[in-house]
């Protein structure tokens, strides 16, 4: 196993019932309090948030969308302009994911070779061949603190043959991405596939090992499985990672999918889920979820929660209410902003739970609220 | 004439070249300097700001509008919830339009009679009748610092007869509004109307006067006729009206149309053009309007105005128009900051022009610069 420590990730803290870490990840722009949960900036911006708000929900790193940011406004443009950092005006660490997921979910996929993908841009239907050495130069251009290697996801289920075909190569796509990294200040994490086959996620996570990383993703997950098979999964894949460097659950999840998956020893997530549900008027709340339309709230003078020191618990139930009644831009943004503050405090509690040592205590009190 | 002294307006320095002045207007929930620029809050939010992002523009006062609020989310609700700065989360001045001008562009008019006004609500489209008691009666309840009398708004051109009979039940709704009043911290300000017919105006004006109103605003321009019209009837207008008062014109507008009414005496404006042409991915500059969209700014790294510290222009223009070329709602929220933060840049530069007298050079090179 080759380790990296340019990028060194601090084990803090291991809880003794469960897989739970506490650990920091030292990047280029920054240190990253881990379990962490990244907010989602697709298209250069987390959706309706200024920076300042977006540094204000206690957010440590983002996530960049490679596929988005390479059809518009281009990744030259943006390396032009002194990289995505700049761009967008965050000077915290960054992460990129490679552009397989975004291929997989919104193009309309023509080709997989061994060279690569072939796809149609949703945006203007051109026909675009990206290959894992171009994921490679788009993510160097943008500048992110840590690059995702290029993948092949495959929809579930799917046969074994399917699953091993796909996660064979994901490990051949991740060797020639590092073979082509030049940067020295980016990171490359793995992604390890398998779909819902133990074998195959074994198989894959021990290949990427082989040829080392500096991190260790689990992709292919929250794709419409029952939210136990997902689990089961975890339970699988990361005793295999190596101990002394960070886990990253791709697209993961709902609150408590957050606490299981930092049960089994994840250590990062991403997901649009409190910004999309936020714009979707529902807020989340330690006791589980509110739909803001509701005419329960039309006159309620109380926050969504009186222990949030959000913005948007700074006003009523009544007036955020109003907001989306009204069709008014503000309601989407102040619950954008709410969410992913719980999102924060979720990750910040469970850190202090784990340092604490009463990280399955709270494991239990979030599976009786959120579940 | 019957002057308030329990909102004064100090009167601070009168300019010795033009009409403008510089004063300073005590309300129950602060001071305003004037001239001074309102942000409008139609829907209870000034669209795509929060609450302290509006504050951060340098804004003294917002403008809420009866007629949406009081169809939705309703006056009484509001009044249950402690009044509409309560609601909206804004603790400084809040001056509230009476519904005239919004039962005139929105509602379908029924018809006008000397009770009042029979309208559909735009909503849904349900039959209201509105009297002069009642848009006071539901000022009161949302408890606003200011509010207006309700007025009977034609559209131009329009008869002289028409002209006249408007203006004259304008003055007798205006009775009607100051003798229904209740509430001991709130003030009245008349409006003259009058269209285009210098004698309808100053009829208008002096009758108004002989009530007695804490302010004096000037209605029904900006609705389509040359802006020299207005200047016009502003130089015909305001040497009527007590020096000693607030002067308010309604609606207006250009950032040149605001420094031409300075120059004519008037201390007070709103108008939605800095959000609605934010929105627009239109932005107000020093040296006139920039499209945003616009394919020259696409690789410009220098922001919209250099010496502008609002956050939009901690961005590249190339940022800012991919944010709209994206369709992300942060392109129309860093615009509307900008331009709303422009607005109180112009106002506070006219305030120091006047205080210093060299407001007529001040007015010159906005001539030049901005018309």
């Amino acid at each position: 196993m080759v380790q990296s420590t340019q990028f060194p990730f601090e084990f803090l803290h291991a809880d003794t019932k469960t897989q739970a870490r506490r650990g920091r990840l030292h990047l280029p722009h920054g240190v990253v309090e881990t379990p962490a949960f990244m907010p989602v900036g697709t298209q250069g911006t987390v959706k309706g948030l200024t920076i300042d708000q977006v540094a204000g929900t206690g957010a440590h790193i983002l996530l960049g969308n490679t596929y988005h940011l390479s059809l518009r406004p281009g990744s030259e443009l943006i390396a032009e302009l002194g990289g995505l950092h700049r761009f967008m005006g965050w000077d915290k660490p960054i992460l990129t994911d490679s552009g397989g997921f975004q291929i997989f979910s919104l193009g309309e996929m023509n080709k997989v070779t061994e060279d690569g993908a072939t796809f149609k841009s949703h945006l203007d239907g051109s026909k675009i061949h990206l290959r894992p050495e171009d994921s490679i130069r788009i993510q160097e251009q943008l500048g992110s603190d840590i690059a995702m290697v290029l993948d092949h996801v495959i929809a579930l289920p799917a046969s074994d043959e399917a699953v091993l075909d796909a996660s064979d190569r994901s490990v051949r796509w991740a060797q020639r991405c590092k073979a082509a990294a030049v940067r020295q200040d980016q990171a490359m994490f793995a992604i390890v596939q398998g779909g819902l086959n133990p074998n195959a996620r074994v198989r894959c996570a021990e290949q990427l090992m082989e040829v080392g990383f500096d991190g260790y993703a689990v992709g292919g997950l929250s794709v419409g499985e029952p939210p136990p098979e997902m689990y089961r999964i975890l339970d699988i894949v990361c005793p295999v990672l190596p101990t002394d460097q960070p886990r990253y659950l791709m697209g993961v999840g709902r609150p408590i999918d957050l606490v299981e998956g930092i049960a089994r020893g994840i250590d990062m997530f991403d997901c649009v889920m409190p910004t999309r549900n936020g714009r979707n008027a529902t807020a989340f709340t330690a006791n589980g979820l509110l739909k803001m339309r509701n005419q329960s709230h039309a006159s309620d003078d109380s926050p969504i929660e009186p222990d949030c020191h959000c913005l948007a618990c700074k006003h009523s139930r009544a007036y955020i209410r109003h907001l989306f009644q009204a069709g008014e831009m503000l309601g989407p943004i102040l619950l954008s902003i709410h969410n992913l503050t719980f999102y924060q405090r979720l990750m910040s509690s469970a850190r202090s739970a784990i340092e604490e040592d009463h990280f399955e205590e709270f494991l239990n009190e979030q599976r009786t609220r959120l579940a």
